[in-house]
């Protein structure tokens, strides 16, 4: 009885009204859809940030039509692709790496097509916009009942580029991890999840003491920190390593901005062992 | 007919996907869920900031289920809650100080539990992001028509920590106040209505001279403006003090930054009298 | 069957809790709106920014009710108005020249009244938020199927305040514009569409030597540059002049600020000739 779900995302901003041309088209087509805006505050050009949050998000979301939209390549030769999902999500957006961590999330890959058909695209498609003729119209077709196939040629999911979300290395007492967001309250996500960081190290339990040595260009530097369950476990203004929400290592500090207390910056690699 | 009505308010950013998830997850459990946004940009662990923007907004919004989380506590003991109001709504979110005055502002509060039975959680409750998995579910079950008993014991309203918006001190001829929100025009909310201000001065006219004292931290400054009855009363950039939209005491300039005009500050206290 | 579409745009501020509570007024009068926000981010006091957003906006969302509120004379003489467009519209807010241009773009201006009866206003009108008290109402009140003539006496639309938009100067081999707004990836808007540039300098291909003569108060500055279909026609960081996604002249570069790289400012003169 309630409308499809639409989803979106994009680094466009929330002052500029292209987030909310995306809606308008997507209501022009589909007029009940109920739209989730994931984020538009994407740090801009950043695909990995982009990424990140899908990855984060649609495990969270009814299923349904998810458009992202972090495109330094708009108007060049990347193609823009619809990859449904074993829970039956379809993610519509630019073949840069954006989609393919979200998509696996959502039980995996189960087939992609190329936006080609110019009924499913505005009558005129910009050079600069593919979000407002490109990808929500695609999105909103879909939630219509269109077949993923009449959108385009099928395309075989190996040829995807890449995910630039870093996986981390496991090795003997240490993982080799890097940064891979920095959130709004100064979080660190770390490359891995809590499970590979105790494949590394063993058990973990609240209170262990970590060693993370940071190299930034080959500059080194070296946190003394604990791994906890919970910011609550430390004095306000503390840093902790703890598995976040969404069983991801993440190095924060209590009621404080943990990127800027350590003076944290994007990709930066980490490696974690025990102190 | 139109689905039950949600809000949300956070400090959790509009760049981060924790917003976008609550919604998912209320949409999830009612599907036909009408979600309003108050705001996410609540600053990080401000308490009070969400306190007032909250009992700003719910009286505006349709009698609904109004989750807020601005949550320093979360993963400690501090008690997850409902409120239920007079007027019909329920608040849920942290008992620390959050929800007490908008409550009360919906006519009272009528009954309080806290959210403690598993059936109305995520299956997996972290301890870090209980918006997502205690406080939007039990809004989103409360909204399905669960009764408010069945998601945990009721709690004495009494023992609910209080809420962090002061009260001004009203004397014979001059109000004690102090700076309780800045908003993003610059304007600067005071501790206090019209109608205290009154009760200390008397009735107050346009064009009618005050005098501000301000203390911060044994640095006195003195203001000296006037009431007026709106923006349009004094020049371009010249300051006033007014009743704002929910008949509170505001100093503001006209299109002006007052608060960076006067360098104001959060708790500043500021005396209030007659020129 | 689905509801009315009601669009929010103002400069009020996402922190603030403003827009939340005009959505909150629209579903209290209406209650199976679909709810659009534009942009709530548009620059204090910036009529020109918002008129701008609402013109590129509202041609690509379905046929509704467009409450704009960017009103640093709320509170003074000027008018509150709706005003019908030919496509089928109502743009609701002050007249002081935001709405106009979309209006236009909207297949005109069909008929202007005064937000004037009190039965579409909130019991009490405050004197600094007319977006939650007049023009919110006004527009859920038009989408409930109240008569546009209902809501106050006719206005002649040839006194309605005009757009601040400016228009450029055609003139043999070049064209006098200035920048109108500068959106958040750091393109620079211009005065005039492509015609209008085409007009001057004839029809325009892809590599196409231009010249920009800046005029910033006296002081004069000079950008060699191109004309390009896309971004991907440049070098990362290249600075390139194209047709936006709205058909208008812009100054951008790729993957990069323009507005930065350029030191350009709102309102500064453009003379655009061939280089």
């Amino acid at each position: 009885m309630a409308g499809p779900l639409i989803s979106l995302l994009s680094d466009f901003g929330l002052r500029d009204p292209s987030a909310a041309i995306m809606r308008g088209v997507v209501l022009g087509i589909a007029s009940d859809a109920r739209i989730v805006d994931i984020s538009h505050e994407v740090r801009k050009f950043a695909i990995r940030d982009g990424a990140l949050l899908l990855w984060c998000a649609v495990p969270y979301l009814p299923v349904g039509f998810h458009v992202a939209v972090v495109d330094p390549g708009v108007g060049t030769a990347r193609l823009p692709v619809a990859i449904a999902t074993g829970r039956g999500d379809v993610l519509v957006g630019p073949d840069n790496g954006l989609l393919v961590a979200a998509a696996r999330t959502l039980d995996g890959i189960v087939a992609v097509h190329e936006l080609r058909d110019p009924r499913f695209r505005l009558p005129v498609v910009s050079t600069s916009f593919h979000g407002r003729d490109v990808f929500a119209p695609a999105a909103a077709h879909l939630a219509m009942g269109v077949p993923i196939g009449d959108l385009g040629p099928a395309v075989d999911p190996a040829t995807l580029v890449e995910s630039p979300i870093r996986d981390p290395v496991v090795s003997d007492r240490q993982l080799d991890s890097s940064v891979v967001y920095v959130d709004t309250f100064g979080n660190v996500k770390l490359a891995g999840l809590r499970v590979e960081l105790e494949t590394a190290l063993g058990p973990l339990r609240a209170g262990d003491r970590l060693v993370l040595d940071l190299d930034e260009l080959g500059r080194r530097r070296r946190i003394e920190t604990t791994w906890q369950t919970t910011f609550g476990d430390v004095a306000a203004g503390e840093t902790l390593v703890y598995e976040d929400s969404y069983r991801r290592i993440c190095l924060a500090a209590r009621e404080a901005d943990a990127a800027a207390k350590h003076a944290i910056v994007d990709d930066l690699e980490v490696r974690i062992r025990r102190g």
